[in-house]
């Protein structure tokens, strides 16, 4: 017997895949290429398409054959697709209409504003903007919290991360504040020593550019599937077939703009390599986006900033840049894994970056459960900047609560999964390493097949077929474990 | 009483309107920025979009709403709004949505593959796809015209000309035949003796580009509404909001890729002038396509290669381009009136380009009536073009029938426009030049005020308010005259 309810149910998603890749090409023209008199336009024809793909999900038809599919014979690849269809289904059909339209267009009104008041420090401007988006999120996560049972902030957390809580986090983040404060000092100290020399002279950006696209194609990025842009905030968008990353360039460093790229490739490869057959519907896309972040940390932080990697494409930069004492592959080792708290999260180092997401979570938490305001963030930014970073931030609103894309458009609940994937990447490459004992003779020789077959073998082929637990469980041989993210810190830094 | 019925079917025409913007989009980024592997998923996302927006054109309620608004006491500006509402819905609600998404599919399959085809000059090839594009376009003329009495080709051209038709079109282009080759001889017998200097050297891309805004500026292109970019075939694109516009560069040659930034631009300030209020709403769009290209050939053809022009910006191309004599302002002039018969429609002169018109509105009448078909298209190519401009084009279709993209994506009936364009845009001149005597010295003093002036007052906020011949008679006292494309070309060239 054919499944009729079944493939009834994956027209639907089908439809709403081709929406998305409306809804994902319009975003990223948005960040990339539109000027600034095109923007209440395309907000309500974003908004306008966010409508229909909630219609699609919450047509009834599709309730009636999610049901029926349950009763069918399915198999247990089909079945794992229904599962994942429901969960997208179970999201949107707890929010009305009214709220996503409004959500989508104050979001893209605070975001587009904020890229102005960003600029001009102007935490008041933004604020007007912002009380919308934070109510409205609070309405969502109400809604999604009675339904789950969850609390309002797991509730939009579920959203990023299925199947964890904020219980787990706090126990996680909490183990991670009792020692790692403690060791980014021991770090500094150390590095006291070794001096770093820091590259001299202006890198122009066609340069830093051709640099960039050299690194992506060591990678494995697929050119003829995606591009490289340039946006004020960096993001891996687009569609899994058509990839679009994007950096921001400075003249006057090329160390964040380089690495950026090779953190926003680690994205672009999941997205290139998931199961074409499966692409276009929930369980052939990205697991979640704790696994999208661990593989962008599996590039950056496990094999970007690692010695070997830096040996590598030490003459490329040479090629690129010039010829500078800066360049070798042992100062660009000690660039690269240079300890030094400051005010930006995307620029931090791998050792201090856990407290900007920590701080954040804690923010954000607050915020969604009500404890605190919009207006209450700048003191808080300014304490918990000091507490965990010794980093004084008062007044300083663009580099400090205004400086990300996150809050703007109300994705609240979102900053745990990078430092949850940086964990899970950390795991990652303990198990290739215990696979590979040559692994970085390997990546110095320019061989990173070890690290590409495993991820595309462990991860990027499997999709969403299984929970994330499993996913790792099944990748790794055991559950998420912090001890690996520790491990490496040490190995690395001390 | 308040126009209920109005109201909603307005509402209807503004959500299409936000779907045209992501379908811009899409085909904008298509041609300018997709990766070749994303073809495929955003040919699915744009049929899926086009069926969209015929399920929105032919909602019952729509209907229902247009038809009960006509009992509604209007205004006069509503029942124009009205009127245009209904010429779109009754072109949409003819087509069954198969034949949309077909159409939508087909053509982007075609057009995708034509790109490379045309590069390798691959005829056969392009037929596999072609066949299907035209087979789906009889079918949809066979619908026009079933319904509306028209002929099969007219019923297509309506679409684009809404009150033109073949006849009209024959009675004007027979007239032309009669006596435009002979004064392409006798013009061509003139400049013999006349020797424009070739621009020699390399002409790099950013300087030319550089150079294309510029002008750009200078014909008031507002580019916070709107950019320039790169693609095979130069076009205007986008929305009113944010007009993309296209060129390509040639390094060995600046005349075409700069007049066609002209060209373009004219299109471009035609959408950005039109009036916001309306600009949803098909009364607030475009007038048809033949308006639409009577902006683009008033800004090449009656401004652009205007010696008043051409020595307003001598100037701007020595400061992008270097210091040659070719440069001046008399010898660009020479450049940009040089006639010369030659294989490409977008790079042919203005005496010649009705000819290249002429052959292709005799082929695809001909192949949407059923009277040739697809594989007869090359031999009755080179028998025409040698006829009309004596040229041999026998086995290169790259530079033949492979030329445009109009037939790739099966908008047969559009390229009568051209040339309707054309002599709209010389009445137009006329017209100006009665108002402003002085026209000329104020182009080259710098003061394009009296051509936006009497553009804006007379074409572009207007809209779509009055029907073409209206439009046309109240600008300028009369109807279509070709007689004033002939004494503008005598003028000019003689």
């Amino acid at each position: 017997m054919p499944h009729i309810a079944y493939a009834a149910a994956s027209e639907s998603f089908t439809r709403l895949y081709r929406y998305q890749h409306l809804a994902a090409l319009a975003g990223w023209d948005q960040a990339t290429m539109m000027p600034g008199k095109g923007n209440a336009a395309r907000s309500a024809a974003m908004a306008e398409l966010e409508v229909l793909m909630h219609h699609t999900l919450t047509a009834p038809d599709l309730h009636v054959a999610l049901n029926a599919a349950d009763n069918e014979a399915l198999s247990e690849a089909e079945r794992a697709s229904l599962r994942e269809m429901r969960r997208v289904w179970q999201n949107a059909n707890l929010l009305p209409a009214r709220l996503v339209e409004a959500q989508s267009l104050a979001g893209s009104r605070c975001e587009h504003a904020w890229r102005t008041q960003r600029k001009g420090n102007d935490w008041q401007g933004f604020l007007q903007n912002f009380r919308e988006v934070v109510a409205l999120a609070r309405e969502e996560a109400q809604l999604l919290a009675d339904a789950s049972g969850k609390s309002r902030y797991d509730a939009l957390m579920d959203k990023y991360e299925p199947g964890m809580n904020s219980q787990e986090v706090e126990r996680i983040f909490g183990d991670l504040k009792s020692w790692l404060p403690g060791l980014i000092r021991q770090v500094m100290d150390k590095q006291e020593n070794e001096k770093a020399i820091v590259a001299q002279g202006s890198f122009p950006v066609e340069a830093q550019r051709a640099l960039g696209m050299q690194i992506m194609g060591v990678l494995g990025f697929d050119f003829d599937a995606g591009r490289l842009d340039v946006s004020v905030h960096p993001f891996c968008g687009g569609v899994a077939e058509d990839v679009r990353i994007t950096t921001r360039y400075r003249e006057d460093d090329f160390v964040q703009s380089m690495m950026g790229i090779v953190h926003e490739t680690g994205h672009a490869r999941y997205e290139q390599a998931l199961p074409r057959e499966l692409v276009h519907l929930p369980v052939g896309q990205a697991r979640s986006m704790g696994i999208h972040e661990s593989q962008s940390l599996a590039f950056e932080m496990q094999l970007g900033r690692s010695p070997a990697f830096l040996q590598l494409i030490s003459p490329l930069v040479r090629q690129h840049l010039g010829d500078q004492s800066a360049f070798t592959a042992a100062n660009l080792a000690r660039l690269y894994s240079r300890v030094r708290p400051g005010y930006i999260r995307v620029d931090a180092d791998e050792l201090t970056y856990p407290c900007h997401v920590i701080l954040r979570f804690e923010i954000e938490r607050a915020l969604i459960e009500g404890d605190i305001e919009p207006e209450d963030i700048p003191a808080l930014w300014d304490e918990k900047m000091m507490a965990y970073l010794g980093v004084d931030t008062r007044g300083n609103y663009r580099d400090g609560c205004l400086q990300d894309i996150h809050w703007t458009d109300g994705s609240f609940g979102y900053f745990p999964s990078y430092t949850l994937g940086a964990m899970y990447a950390a795991q990652y490459f303990a198990s290739i390493r215990q696979q590979y004992p040559d692994l970085d003779a390997r990546i110095a020789a320019g061989d990173l097949s070890p690290v590409f077959d495993w991820l595309d073998a462990n991860i990027w082929s499997q999709a969403s077929r299984w929970e994330t637990g499993e996913l790792v469980q099944r990748a790794t041989g055991e559950a998420l474990n912090p001890a690996h993210f520790r491990a490496h810190l040490m190995a690395r830094y001390l």
